[in-house]
């Protein structure tokens, strides 16, 4: 992007983001009239009220929220602005929300380069975009050089759950299968490889995507979903972890069944890493009655995203097991369990 | 806080906040567990799931957030968690919304003491209780030590607006009154004095406050209110500038009708700030035809947060006068611009 000012001229005047940028005056308006309000323009938002008033859908209200503080902001598949819209976009679909409206809040460092920020929001604006939805009401504000990592980003999401659907972990039953999209551990190789400046793979690419289209397909065919939940921090065994013991159920897994990308393995064993606790950006796990399971599949794989959907196991019904066991290629049962922190910190 | 884990041992074996607190593993289970949940407790965040789900109201939808970067976390008058609440209600209320859910999203930096990180959580809960609102979904995340500052937080409000009732710049008329419900520059300048150490004043507290009581008051009136807007970064005058050049319209402003506390006038008068370019987070403007300027002066002063309102000035329909003009105590007509940045940066 060095050479983004004799290209473009910047309206601005300025090539990076100063304090004043976030000050409430000239230099912010500016910032919102050049570069934020365009980008992401759509009448609502240009509404430049404290909020938007937006009509009420019939149905129930899903409201939810996430920081992004991705390090890199660039990485290969996406950036932050991306991985902004798409995650949010997901955790509404998980609870079989489709997505209404977004906000967008931004904390950006003194010093981001604009263009930078510019090409965060294109991001952000063709992910809500495809998906058919809108930033409407946002903020910025900009804090010290030193205090910040380029920018952190905040979306929030408003989504309609359809009266008489309710897809949680409350739902879930012994008996389920647990069925998985994609293959596991893409985003968090991906970012940690473009973090650490290691060319291991030129093929790995984020797996960062929204979620909701797929979602509301399935909802649409009628298939009877238990819980869904997306593989964020924490990866697959930690989610599942969790889930098992919300709903006081166990689920074993199959390690052979589990899809994993081979650059993904071999970065994960050159680096002592699990892939089981890797986050993932377009993957997640379904739990449905056995009865439905092999229709869900079928669904899965006639979409883009759910073209590697497979079934990784079962939910029982044990308390006196672990919460969730895997099932390894050499037939040994092993408890899994979550780890302290996060192996790959600052992934999304 | 110095002794707080001698009077109060901190059930998570840590003192300040580490990496691994926003990780998906287990430490921020326990940070959620142990600190988060107990603190902003209530039966829809303790779902636990990706997003709330919630009973749709009739009325229209008002959807806002707004970041909080205030620097230092703690000055007189509130803190952080409480700026965050009151900050997004009043977006709610100045859109003519009651004010129904909140979200939260936190960024804490690594090394943040956890006593300062659940004090902040109670001044949240406090500040939303008050408000009859609750936090129903949140995220943290945790960065690296230089990555943030102490702690970030977004919240993002969901309000509803009654059928029939708009408020907004676009509504705001020739012959208005302007309307302020309090003193300005409170905020701000009890916020520097903090920040740089300046014992200046023991009697200046932050106006910082929740407004929509207020303006649900006025509403349930019968006020025909044309516009709202609170006057946080920029102060009074950058607000006025906007709203005036937003609605083509001109405003003219008294000085010596704007409330201004002693200690105010002082500080600015001596480190050369300007009260009306001063962040407030209680303070509003009201539009309102002339007719009902008394009966919502009337109104305001029964109230606790509108004891000092009064008519600051007037909107004109001359688009050859600049948009915003204060009318000095001498006499002189000063045309009011936008300031380049913030005088005081990191103020809210």
């Amino acid at each position: 992007m060095a050479d983004f000012s004799l290209n473009c001229p910047n309206p601005l005047h300025y090539d990076h983001i100063v304090m004043a940028h976030g000050g409430g005056g000239r230099l912010m308006q500016q910032l919102l009239a050049q570069i934020v309000l365009p980008t992401l323009q759509n009448p609502l938002l240009d509404q430049q009220h404290d909020s938007a008033v937006l009509a009420m859908p019939s149905g129930r209200l899903a409201f939810t929220t996430d920081s992004y503080v991705i390090k890199p902001l660039f990485f290969p598949g996406g950036d932050i602005g991306k991985l902004a819209i798409c995650g949010t976009l997901n955790d509404l679909a998980m609870s079989a929300a489709r997505p209404l409206h977004l906000s967008c809040g931004l904390i950006i460092e003194e010093g981001l380069p604009i263009a930078d920020l510019q090409t965060i929001l294109r991001s952000m604006q063709t992910a809500a975009a495809a998906a058919g939805v809108r930033i409407v009401t946002g903020d910025t504000k900009v804090v010290d050089r030193g205090k910040g990592d380029g920018v952190y980003i905040n979306t929030a999401g408003i989504g309609v759950v359809a009266d008489g659907v309710t897809i949680a972990p409350a739902m879930i039953q012994p008996g389920d299968a647990i069925i998985l999209n994609s293959d596991l551990g893409r985003h968090g190789i991906a970012v940690m490889l473009e973090r650490e400046g290691l060319n291991f793979s030129h093929s790995l690419v984020s797996d960062c995507a929204d979620l909701s289209g797929l979602v509301g397909e399935l909802l649409a065919a009628g298939i009877e979903l238990h819980c869904l939940r997306d593989l964020t921090r924490g990866g697959l065994a930690s989610v599942l972890f969790e889930l098992a013991t919300s709903c006081g159920l166990a689920f074993g897994i199959d390690e052979t069944a589990l899809p994993i990308h081979d650059d993904v393995r071999a970065a994960c064993e050159l680096l002592g890493l699990d892939p089981l606790y890797i986050a993932n950006e377009g993957c997640m796990v379904a739990f449905v009655g056995e009865k439905h399971a092999d229709a869900l599949l079928d669904r899965l794989r006639q979409h883009p995203l759910g073209q590697q959907a497979c079934r990784i196991g079962r939910v029982s019904d044990s308390p006196s097991r672990t919460p969730l066991t895997l099932h390894s290629r050499l037939g040994i049962a092993r408890p899994l369990t979550l780890l302290s922190g996060e192996q790959l910190p600052r992934i999304c």
